[in-house]
């Protein structure tokens, strides 16, 4: 039997609604778990054991209710928890405390969800100092970045669902290095107040889960689609757009392997392989990426760079103090490239395929925890809006985790979770489910 | 001589340079304005003077360095302020304190600002219930809104300058209605953070102040421009297009005789005026900034509808709950609509005028404050992400203030202040300077 700790929120939630299960056990758990784990894989960066449980006992009181009842979180900590403090990683903020939830946790507390904790990022979400997470499969690898403590939380049992923050490629990548499964919705469809800002026109929350019903879960609860899809999605006829991208050369054997052996069991079960190859108009896009997330960055860090000038991470700084030289009409120039790069992903994905199939990052986790990878797997969809989906697919041959991304067109979040999910299970049929992590306390 | 309260920072910078003029003697004359006239206006939802005097005397201690030392800043009760509650106007947020700065207080903070307290507004700055604020020039008629109080603090003395927030028409509008000047930069180019989102695609942080010269103040705060003109500007072959839009019969006489005495003045002092007509696809851009208000803030409010559902005003409670049932593909064509016209404008102003002379208001204020009046003269350049700037010109018929508004294209801001500040002085010496308002404490 699943131990407790190891149970999906989806699983959980029938056993909840019947009274089989209490929040407190759940939450308990939990905590137990954290205690085992936690000195190896440092995930959080403030757990709130007592207030997780009072919270667990007083959902416990009442009839199951929202929708997120007794579902275990844990909230990267560029993203508010009233009562708890909020550093971003960073020495100008030790000791603050916010006044209110962020609207992402407060939607999830409304239904119903039980707060276990901040976990550890990147300096700001950004380009700062690393965390202190443990890849969760090896804790001497890095977990990725920044949401690097909610995809090793959620790796290693220490928390149903972790929220994370992506810019570039912050939640997609982490949650490939931890073998978890990562969504990351549709620009805009879930409001970032109170996360910490760093590019607002590509800033997207998203979540970490054990599993795509997880995650769909979380979507449901925060009303991304106006109509879920009512038939089961199956496999028979969907086109996969296969898009091995610019930079195949740089992912490890193990990660094409992860892309080329699920492409293979997905066309075995029914699917349409596409080769796909993207306008000579995206050619520029990285370029554009990385003016929008400087000169947005540069705005951002005014205020610190003014009011901690000592204290600010160098890379922090640079982006401050502009050091790339970037204009305003460099800016705009960026922004309407990518707004018309958005029109034409949707209408290429109407065109001529259902969905895509990519790297989520150049394959296993890389050693020491001060490199957290490369983002340039996931940056582009960022760009894009779209939603980003990671599968994990099995271990790699230095034994960690390698998987799959998933790549819907904007708007198209609830269709892309019930594709992934027939996707998922075919996957697991045809490869086995994917191993947890060997930590032992 | 100008009584203290009412320096402008710009001329108050020289004599506090000099040591003529101490930041805790500005502060302390504005506080004893507060002390007489906030009974009438109401503009404050909280006032923390000795906060302010500590600080202004803090300043005094150092010689002077950033930008805005010693100028008295208030701030709009939808933007964080460190150990100051914000209410957003709204019972649901009653007692809640912030943990820090907005990014926006931070930044003027750190260059010296004196933080002099929270200016009421609409609910939070959206279509909520209205703030208890009269307008500075008769306090039975509405300041306009949502940037309600700080429009009128800044009209009758309480503040050299103040924030407000603009999403459809709330920084420009309550700016005509309450006579003063005050400008929305370009969409992005001031950081956000700390300010309650609405819809974050179109919210804009701006400020209020006494002329152009401290809006420029800003705006060189704030770093708005890579290089301001260097040379004074001049309207000698400026192109001014003069555009009525599609609701000048709605605009009231006085505020008609505004724009059509100040463009003739202009024109008298060397500008060339254009009739201005805007493309054929512009003409469904209003729709479009509805389905982007309302369904951006059908996000923004998701989490105050879950947690607290018997509080929210019935607006609010309607965008939350999708009340018009705007779809995802809804909002994505909005804004993709919206992104196309962005371009065409900039193409229109690089090709046809330097900048647009356009209503701010439907004219005078409105009697009664819960009608904040109309954002129509303005939704559209907010939509449009272009810089905006209300100027003052006198008194309408019914002794209410009328003036005009400034448009320019994105990134814009600093040639489109320094045109502002030339057509500013021309208006003065043709119209006479603006009367202040006749309230006696």
């Amino acid at each position: 039997m699943t131990p407790l700790h190891d149970l999906t929120a989806s699983d959980a939630a029938t056993r909840l609604q019947s009274g089989a299960l209490s929040c407190e056990a759940i939450t308990r758990a939990t905590l137990t778990r954290i205690d085992a784990l936690e000195p190896q894989v440092r995930a959080y960066a403030h757990l709130a054991a007592d207030e997780a449980l009072q919270q667990a006992r007083t959902l416990d009181q009442a009839p199951a209710q929202g929708a997120l009842h007794g579902v275990t979180i844990a909230v990267k900590d560029v993203i508010d928890v009233a009562g708890m403090p909020t550093t971003f990683n960073t020495p100008a903020y030790a000791g603050h405390r916010p006044g209110r939830d962020a609207a992402c946790v407060a939607t999830a507390r409304a239904l119903g969800a039980v707060i276990l904790g901040k976990t550890d990022t990147v300096e700001f979400g950004a380009n700062g100092r690393s965390a202190a997470t443990g890849n969760a499969y090896a804790p001497a690898h890095t977990p990725g970045g920044s949401s690097s403590g909610s995809a090793a939380a959620v790796a290693s049992g220490m928390a149903q669902i972790a929220f994370g923050t992506q810019t570039g490629g912050s939640i997609i990548r982490p949650a490939a290095y931890n073998g978890v499964h990562a969504f990351k919705p549709t620009h805009g469809l879930v409001c970032a107040e109170g996360a910490k800002v760093y590019a607002p026109s590509l800033d997207t929350i998203g979540w970490f889960a054990r599993g795509v019903a997880d995650l769909a879960l979380m979507a449901r609860a925060f009303q991304l689609a106006d109509a879920w899809p009512q038939a089961p999605a199956t496999l028979a006829g969907l086109r996969i757009g296969v898009y091995k991208g610019p930079h195949w050369d740089r992912v490890d054997a193990s990660g094409q392997q992860a892309l080329l052996r699920s492409a293979h069991a997905l066309a075995d079960a029914g699917a349409t392989l596409v080769d796909l190859s993207l306008p000579a108009s995206f050619d520029t896009l990285p370029q554009a990426q990385q003016v929008i997330i400087r000169a947005e960055g540069r705005r951002t860090f005014l205020s610190e760079l003014l009011a901690h000038p000592d204290q600010l991470n160098p890379n922090i700084r640079a982006t401050a103090e502009n050091a790339a030289g970037y204009r305003v009409p460099d800016l705009l120039r960026a922004q309407d490239q990518a707004g018309a790069a958005r029109r034409d992903f949707d209408a290429l994905l109407t065109q001529r395929v259902d969905l895509v199939l990519t790297p989520p990052s150049f394959g296993q986790a890389p050693a020491g925890l001060e490199d957290t990878g490369s983002p340039l797997c996931n940056s582009l969809w960022t760009l894009l809006h779209a939603p980003c989906l990671a599968v994990p697919t099995g271990l790699g041959d230095i034994g960690l985790p390698v998987g799959i991304q998933l790549v819907g067109p904007r708007g198209g979040d609830a269709q892309l979770l019930a594709w992934a999910e027939a996707i998922d299970a075919a996957l697991t049929a045809a490869q086995g489910p994917m191993p947890k992590p060997a930590l032992k306390s």
